[in-house]
């Protein structure tokens, strides 16, 4: 398996040099650096005897047929595009992944077939929204994203044509009925496993996210004439709750909560600030925890404001609720990875994922390989040859487990 | 005198509407907004007698000779130039108030000429340095100044010669060594004086000033997949510090410690910061109490990030020493508040004036006017009349106060 495992991150790593960037990893949405990946990887999955198309929302689907010509399907795969001065992993080391395991596989059939996607889009650089190719194949890619554009003014249906694709055909891109399941292989981005001391983790829910704005608007005035007890500083406002933002998620167990955006007008070294706007991102597995800190942190903004004179705006912008994976999925995830000598480690994830769209059609489920120093979306971002070996271990024991299981194969979104 | 108070007024209305911009006023160093200005100013002053001239560094300079040929000269004035979207008072009406003054004493010689002074640069607008006009009269108008280039990459030195002024006569600019002091009426840029309810004050001294900026280094990253216990946020631990600011500013009479600017990196919504930089504005009276304070600033950043597992790097860009003014007129000064009838409210200037420089030279004073909501550098900017008929009479009378003191006569710079 080592050695599989070293192929895995050699072809991540050359898939990472298709780029729109010269010197760093940039591969957006339908961009001549994803036709030159698709290329790539097709041909490893033609290779093997897979059947290749990509679809009309630029997704990038191999079939391996089953046992039977009528035999359902199970979906393997993640996305193909990055974020600009991108790591080689995130996304991508999934759809190798599932191709490595077909390869693995060898002649032998399954009683299910196996089709891999690589999604075209999952990141929201290019249109600053998400998950368009995942959304296509739930029948969610709607006008309103078809007509977004991009910094060029290219909208979403335009790059589909410009690429040589048919926008017409996107309802044809949707799931068939036969589907028994998702699983997707992807970097942890975060830094738990590292920290436990696991390689990899079964995924059991994706946590819900709050993103708001708050406006804090005190009164501008010079650093050098207003004494401080004249003083409506916004600034100081918005900092006094941006150490109550951490204190308040430090309280909830696997709640976090992060400012991540701020900014001050008049914004001059020598101006008391009059108005400071910050971001708030708030983010837990359960929606009632989620809602309740979001509610809290508004109180105390208000608290904060009352007391210094000032005034503040809330405004939210993102109320997702959490999704929780498969539990049949999970729990054969979790015994093929006691299975393959790995703990079963069960964790949320922060972050938003292609699994989590999918949720909405087919029963799905992750797996998460720990990220060294947590670190992705960053050229630096790695994986240990050693837990890809383990993972590589885990989905073949995945796919012996649900060959044999006649429960699984019964589970088809048309049954 | 409430007439002239409304003159005063309108003649500064006037001068806002000579700008670069149409809606609103800016009028910077040497632009033809200022030559406009120049033109009504010398109308005005050449009218009553006066010897108006532009020196080598743009400043308007208008001469009204004493009782004798060799009498010393008092110098009055302020600057001409304006911040972007200004108000109509800022440094004008320091210029036009003295000429007011001029007219009032009508024929009258006075024992020492008065040599009205407007600065072609205060503000730092342009050049993005202040007190061009000014440091030209105490002979520190240096290359490096001059070398300075605007947004539009033309020089000091070269906006000089547009002008049609010769940088080369920059050295006659220089005051000569007849000069007994300078007083400069200024608006005074705060809420103070509203909030006690005086219409005038005498500065005492021109608060000194430390400028710094902090930058805070933590470790960027997702704030979805990174628990709160494994964070390390630059804009947590800057918000705290921001909050410590605040605190210890209030701990110390007289003190003002504003942070102004904050900026993150990477500045996303969902994305932990792994760099925070702030601006740290200190101002005090007493140089060793706002070196005390910037040390003790310095020394709570160290702490919260050495609790945090960060580091902060402190870069100082200015370190001014507080300028007191002349000690004989300030009590001039004071003298001819109370003989007009308003309390001879004694206060210290938080911001930079034309008088900290030409302190450097030549016996410098300062008189305030209240400024209504405390707001400057905005349309809005406003004075009261009444208070402006204050300050006309305060200044008839220190100038008779002056002309009748033997003291007085007696200070110029060559003696």
């Amino acid at each position: 398996m080592a050695a599989k495992a070293d192929e895995v991150i050699a072809r991540c790593r050359k898939l990472a040099s298709f780029s729109e960037d010269s010197g760093s990893t940039r591969r957006t949405f339908l961009s001549s650096a994803m036709r030159d990946c698709h290329r790539e990887l097709s041909s490893w999955m033609s290779r093997i005897g897979m059947n290749v198309s990509v679809d009309a929302a630029g997704n990038l689907r191999g079939f391996y047929s089953g046992s039977a010509p009528e035999a359902p399907r199970l979906l393997l795969g993640s996305h193909l595009d990055t974020v600009p001065n991108a790591g080689a992993y995130d996304g991508i080391l999934g759809v190798v992944a599932a191709i490595t395991l077909i390869e693995a596989i060898g002649d032998q059939k399954l009683p299910f077939a196996v089709e891999v996607l690589g999604f075209s889009e999952e990141e929201g650089v290019r249109f600053g929204v998400p998950f368009i190719g995942s959304r296509a194949l739930v029948g969610r890619l709607d006008e309103e994203v078809l007509d977004r554009r991009d910094a060029q003014g290219i909208s979403v249906r335009e790059a589909i044509r410009q690429f040589g694709l048919d926008d017409n055909k996107i309802p044809q891109a949707a799931l068939p009925d036969d589907v028994l399941g998702y699983v997707e292989f992807h970097i942890e981005q975060g830094p738990q496993l590292e920290h436990l001391g696991q390689p990899l983790a079964v995924v059991e829910a994706i946590a819900g996210q709050s993103r708001l704005e708050f406006t804090f608007t005190g009164c501008a005035n010079h650093a050098g004439t207003t004494p401080m007890n004249l003083r409506r500083d916004a600034l100081v406002a918005a900092a006094e709750w941006i150490v109550a933002v951490e204190n308040a998620a430090h309280e909830v167990g696997g709640l976090v909560a992060t400012v991540g955006r701020i900014s001050v007008k008049p914004g001059a070294t020598n101006a008391i600030a009059g108005e400071t706007c910050v971001s708030l991102d708030v983010r837990h597995a359960v929606d009632e925890v989620r809602s309740a800190a979001v509610q809290n942190l508004t109180r105390q903004a208000e608290e904060i404001v009352k007391r210094r004179g000032l005034s503040v705006l809330a405004k939210q912008s993102l109320n997702q609720p959490a999704v929780t994976m498969d539990a049949f999925l999970t729990e054969q995830i979790a015994r093929a990875m006691r299975a393959s000598g790995c703990g079963a480690h069960r964790m949320v994830s922060g972050a938003g994922h292609d699994a989590m769209i999918l949720a909405e059609r087919v029963p799905a489920a992750m797996i998460f390989l720990r990220t060294p120093g947590g670190v992705s979306h960053h050229p630096s971002e790695t994986v240990l040859a050693e837990d890809v070996a383990k993972a590589l271990a885990c989905g073949e024991q995945l796919l012996q487990q649900l060959a044999a299981s006649s429960e699984f194969l019964k589970r088809t979104c048309r049954a």
